[in-house]
């Protein structure tokens, strides 16, 4: 059986040019729409069984150039679950105290504990991103044995895709399933955005004039996510290209992933009462009602 | 030029019984004592060099028996630190919040800031002692694929060794400076301050009945151990075996290492003030002159 995801899982030799931002859907918008809905109740269901079998966390990792729709997609693809269970991060320019540590370290006390979700809103691979377009940046880190960031030792991002790598394996090994999303759009589809943000009122304060000079680094983003992602993208933690032109389709297709992947996982279920205590439902019945 | 810590650090092929658990010094006690008083002064003005630096992290792990002692070792070797810099994390048996992650996550949120000691007592290491000595223990990590902890998979331990070695990979090349210390003491010296214990009314209080079924498995604990540091004494993070017997000479051992490996360290200093600012220092005394 043809796996859904596998259409859009990234390989080691990953180009950003090879997958689409637009894709024509074999369904409308309505109908995928009410699909959604029922993808949602689904996944809220899987979230109950997850946290009472108590044994798996999952994180999962949202990534994309700005209004690239992360947040709007947070919102609706996580709309029925139990808050109780998943919390998001967003992750900004580290603060002073996150830039005393080594640049995990902010994302590792956000891991999601057993039974629960994480969803990071731009997450640790910026290290390899932002970082690599800004290099001066790295400055803030107060890495020893980096004299001059414009001069970096030659495996300097070999050796953070490697820290990650054995990051997310670790994880992986103890329990935490990873779904790593890239949103991936056009740059035409952005400037349609960015000037949306800028006609309407409401939406002005979601602008920033950095939009626009980091937008001037476009094919250097998309070269550094092509690389991250080919160097990082492994069967246990894959990364999943999804074409975000449109916003339902991709909310659509995130939430498809992320029920298909959960649900392979047969030995997630409710756990069983202890033979003992099952073995005695009816007492325990019986001395409730004679009470 | 002979290395001090050369002596005590353990290699790939490290055997418990090939390092003395007593070395007869060449210095007497009182000469020693007066030694560590002045490595401790060493120890707190480099302490200040690295804070005012502000690159490196120091990562000091304390492993070794019940009554290795290595809580007052802690207090005597840290003594003229200054607090500002320097934390103490004693790891005792897991939380149910800490069971609910994968079990470097306790550690991971205590690491050292940036210009800052953490010396963890008992360390992330238990996880490959005291959980292979007590396998059922791993029942309560929640582990998926774990069903039962009497029949672990062949290669669970080897996992565990390079899940930790990649840890301490990533901290090293993200600034962090780490030391092991093992704390290795003989049986009959266990037993006589285990008596010790017993037999004055003020100790009574660090005594715990398990002290003794421990105790007994000391040949399955030496044999842990002997794994774990052999699969884990790197280069970048090694392992010190201290012939700890004698307080004053663990002491002794674990200060004069430390002093060492971070002597090293020749590019550790304070910070020069930036050129404009110093070509004005005249200036700005003025300024303040005159005011």
């Amino acid at each position: 059986m043809s796996l859904y995801y596998n259409k859009f899982q990234a390989g080691s030799d990953f180009l950003v040019s090879e997958f689409p931002t637009k894709i024509e859907p074999k369904i409308k918008k309505k109908e995928a729409k009410s699909r959604l809905k029922k993808i949602r109740k689904e996944l809220a269901h899987l979230q109950d069984v997850m946290y009472a079998h108590d044994k798996y966390s999952v994180l999962i990792c949202i990534q994309g150039m700005d209004t690239s729709g992360k947040d709007s997609l947070i919102r609706r693809v996580f709309e029925k679950f139990n808050a109780r269970g998943v919390v998001v991060h967003s992750f900004k320019v580290p603060t002073s105290k996150e830039y005393q540590h080594d640049y995990l370290w902010r994302h590792y006390i956000a891991l999601p504990a057993r039974g629960k979700f994480s969803v990071f809103n731009r997450t640790h691979y910026e290290n390899v991103l932002v970082s690599r377009v800004h290099p001066h940046n790295l400055e803030e880190e107060h890495l020893p044995d980096i004299a001059d960031t414009d001069n970096l030792p030659n495996d300097f991002w070999e050796k953070r895709f490697e820290q990650i790598n054995n990051f997310e394996q670790h994880l992986v090994q103890n329990g935490t399933i990873i779904l790593k999303y890239f949103l991936h759009i056009s740059k035409d589809e952005q400037k349609s955005r960015i000037l949306r943000r800028l006609n309407n009122e409401d939406k002005n304060w979601k602008f920033s004039p950095s939009d626009l000079s980091e937008r001037k680094k476009w094919d250097e983003y998309m070269h550094y996510y092509e690389e991250a992602i080919r160097n990082t993208s492994k069967t246990s933690a894959p990364w999943y290209i999804v074409p975000a032109d449109s916003k339902w389709v991709a909310r659509y297709v995130v939430a498809k992933i992320l029920l298909e992947v959960l649900a392979k996982r047969k030995d997630i279920k409710y756990p069983e009462l202890p033979e003992k205590i099952a073995d005695n439902i009816k007492s325990y019945k019986k001395e409730l009602e004679n009470e």
